[in-house]
């Protein structure tokens, strides 16, 4: 296992300060993960006796149940928080959930949440009391979804050198992020990944689904000191400049209520102009592979035959590296023994 | 533990084609289980690391916890796909769900689903794309529901050898199968274990509740090859013919909504007519005993104090058996070390 | 460990009969988990293969978290029954759905339900089936909540002395219980433990919440032989009289139904005659300290500034204490190996 001696990390909340060596530690600790998922037996004891509760304030069962097999197979005993028949319901504040779940004993929580921020504040609150517990953000409103885009990161670097993952591999390379880049957490994950990595990154979608200015859209909730703008982001009305050349494409999922929204006209017209086809890569670069985040909309993100090719879709490797790459940032943060 | 090594079966889908042999190794290992399940301790470590997913796209409490319970018993990791917050209803399809599952590393995927052919579409699938994914069947609509026969198999001959359960010793049985037959994917299930045993089956209940025909009512989903229909088969509208000389009588439960299909007058003229009490019994052999796949409605398809008598009610002992059973299934498809 | 030998008890349902010398065995044992977690690895094998079932037919998280945890904890696997997705609603009767997870196997079954009465039902019907399957009662409509009285005693106990927690601590303290006492399962056990310990015991709430006597209000559910009231009660309209020279002040959770229930005007007026605050805690004994079940509604049965104070809350100590309060019952029910 890497020796997480390096890693000084607290929180996963955000990536938008994290270093290039730091992304090469989360890198090589999941490929090290993905060696053990390769085992018949594989489970290692790093976390044995720790508790890892997941605080799914938004419902989700795929980010859920790769969170809760992650921190299985690190032998943590896992508690899930059901928003649903919870104490929500009877009046508690947020924060005074999350305290009641480090007073019972949790090591780590694994926090989702429809509102911006709730990730964050729990992490100041836990500090503020001065206790030793560790927050992974899983998703916070449109704000950020590190995990998702560690994992993308994880898989294509995999891809480019499967023994040795690491961002400089993706220097230069350029990366078409398609989609409902304003309201996506996931995208605005990944622009600070990809460019750290010195990717060339482009995004496309319809005018009402893309921001109206970098600055503004890409800001960090907390930011105090961070001044620079990720560079090297190019935006685009029309898909295909951002398709030309491109090495991957990343879709993005499209919400059923930006219908209703009227920021769209329906999800056939977005899928004539938006929607990837095996057509439209051939713009692309050869060897081009095409991600989504999950779960697809088939026929409308993507075409559903260009889904299920292998050749073409990196999506079930997405998947699995989630587990790994959950697993490598639970041993992080965690204080990998 | 039994050797596994005669078992060639790599999913559970339906009971149409397997062999006495195929049953007495079941039943055989179910045993071997059993006494397991007597120790103090009543874990093994047959699946340690590997994941049992559990896919209820159909909510069921009972079943589910009985599967659970078996998998974590052979130390297993278990997942719970909850149909209620999940992806489904984000627009994903069902094949791309269990993709998922199959991409976080799922070992077994035990599924159940209202609809009839979804394990199987399923299991074909995971066979299509090269995976070393198992499938079991834990009820599929109107089709089959494989484990639970089994439970009931193995409870039956258990009765009649408690050490050496074997299908032979229902050779020549008179079994009565009695209620909402037409809809019931217990029955149909039952019929072909209890036929390739040599039992003689009879089937009562009203005629909306009876099938037309028997070639049409226990045709498999993808048979190609089966002519087959069971024979030993006899149909009653009346209750009394099929308890005459019974060796055991098994009842199913009764879905209300037959009540507003039309189907049936009223829960308590189908008590009247197929209800089975203490006094009918007398009808049936000496030692005759009663099973039921559950929950009950008590005071509908059984009287309550006969479900509460020991001396004639098995269904304490099927509740049990079920998790032997399931042990005895994950054991055998997922390579049984 | 401490040893279990002294310990007769099958089943905690209620507190009404259980003794000093008892207490102190819950309180010895308590401590030497809290020791245990205190460890990094928080796991002991006591409860190794054996089966907890959480029969939650009131949703619960917070109080389903605490025993699931203290189960795993002692590492045994647990079930968790649904009531959402259950065979309930599908007509089976209590008693029923705990006979199946009876014959499922399971050990323990520690349950919840908004009727009083029902986790006694479960326990004389596990009695009279001859079974070893024992009960603990995790809240029984306005019954009884002994976990949580026995966390609250452990709590205020271990204030006292930490090292050596024991209920004579108590003799002669002044204890108030503030609130909705009428509806409260908390109350009520609280009453039978701090009379048992000698505590002097003051109940104030507005008079529609308040008990109109207390042999009625305090009978246990099954009493053949109590003649004896816990004497020592004193109860107020008024909250000053209760909180004058008080050491502990308990509150408990307002129900917003009360409000719909016409017995509160609104929450404000019910703040400003019986919310607890810091000023008027300067009523009270120096070094007085507060207590609160949870989920609190802030503002409402205390400050919000007054929760968060460590000096004058103890609301984080008993969550904390609420694992190993229940590891200790888990493990002196199930036979303490």
């Amino acid at each position: 296992m890497t020796p997480a001696s390096s890693w000084t990390r607290r929180h996963v909340i955000s990536l938008w300060d994290v270093t290039p060596a730091e992304y090469d530690t989360i890198l090589t600790t999941a490929a090290s993960f993905t060696e053990v998922l390769s085992r018949r037996n594989k489970k290692v004891p790093t976390l044995q006796g720790q508790v890892v509760t997941n605080l799914f304030f938004e419902p989700s069962t795929r980010t859920r149940s790769s969170f809760e097999l992650a921190a299985k197979r690190l032998s943590a005993d896992t508690l899930n928080f059901a928003p649903g028949s919870s104490s929500l319901s009877k009046g508690e504040t947020i924060l005074d959930t999350a305290k009641t779940y480090l007073a019972m004993g949790t090591d780590i929580m694994v926090i989702r949440h429809k509102q911006s921020g709730v990730p964050q504040a729990i992490a100041n609150e836990m500090e503020r009391l001065g206790t030793n517990v560790r927050v992974l953000n899983a998703g916070d409103g449109q704000h950020a979804h590190p995990s998702q885009a560690l994992l993308d990161l994880y898989t294509m670097c995999c891809l480019l050198d499967e023994k040795n993952p690491r961002v400089e591999l993706l220097k230069g390379k350029k990366i078409a992020i398609v989609g409902d880049i304003l309201h996506s957490r996931v995208a605005r994950s990944n622009i600070w990944s990809l460019t750290a990595a010195g990717a060339e990154v482009h995004l496309a979608g319809p005018p009402t689904l893309l921001p109206k200015g970098f600055a503004n859209f890409t800001q960090p909730l907390n930011d105090q000191t961070n001044t620079d703008i990720p560079r090297d982001l190019q935006m685009h009305w029309q898909l295909e400049p951002a398709l030309e050349n491109a090495d991957f494409v990343m879709t993005l999922r499209l919400q059923h209520e930006r219908m209703t929204d009227h920021m769209l006209p329906s999800l056939r017209e977005y899928h004539q102009q938006f929607g990837i086809t095996r057509e439209r890569l051939k713009l692309c670069n050869p060897g081009v592979k095409v991600l989504h985040p999950g779960p697809v909309n088939r026929g409308v993100e993507l075409s559903s035959d260009l889904m299920d090719d292998p050749e073409l879709s990196l999506i079930p490797q997405q998947v699995t590296n989630g587990v790994a790459v959950r697993m490598a940032l639970l041993y992080l943060i965690g204080g990998g023994r």
